[in-house]
């Protein structure tokens, strides 16, 4: 199985798909408080963080994508606190990195993963 | 520059965004007729088509998805109509296709992929 990226977009400026209550144009964006705090975890076996341009979701921000190589789905994830939803998820990273095609069973999937999910795209293989 | 493919949903039963008027279990899906009118015409060089499962973005559709290789950008458009979207899908894809990295300067993308984009993902390369 490929490596898994875990990208997080440092273009938002939403908060759980509301605008951010210090939205001062030089603050940071919340993007980069949710990479520094996952950042500051270890990450699961054969995941690498990745910091991206915008996921053009913009109204959904904060935003995550997640992708595996050629050989499975990708998914990105919206609507996302970077106070909140760091371990989630790290948890659904987890559940992603240790399955062959990134479909992980429904109700193996953290919640927010459930629940925000903006699409998905089929793997290119 | 890789092959670039096409996706269709074939499981979203909305149109333009909007429930279909005859969204009688047995109907064609949206996404059947759009893929039929998009394959009843010449695609743009090194463009395949394909009937994809549900992008997981069931509230916009029709959904469609444009991937090309590792070193594109992805893209994931919606709120689509086949009755009236056909032609600039194929116009947007040409231009998609012709790019080593899947960005088309803004002004050159028609206007239905500027206005009914839901995401986009980084090339994994």
């Amino acid at each position: 199985m490929g490596c898994v990226t875990l990208m997080i977009c440092q273009t938002c400026r939403k908060i759980g798909g509301e605008s951010a209550e210090d939205d001062a144009p030089d603050a940071p964006r919340p993007g980069a408080r949710l990479l520094a705090q996952i950042a500051a975890h270890d990450l699961p076996e054969g995941v690498q963080l990745r910091a991206v341009d915008c996921l053009s979701a913009c109204s959904r921000g904060c935003t995550i994508a997640l992708s595996g190589g050629p050989e499975r789905w990708s998914y990105v994830y919206g609507d996302l606190d970077p106070d909140l939803h760091g371990t989630a998820i790290l948890e659904g990273v987890a559940r992603y990195a240790a399955s062959a095609d990134g479909l992980v069973p429904w109700r193996e999937r953290p919640e927010i993963f459930r629940k925000h999910s903006i699409a998905r795209l089929p793997p290119q293989s």
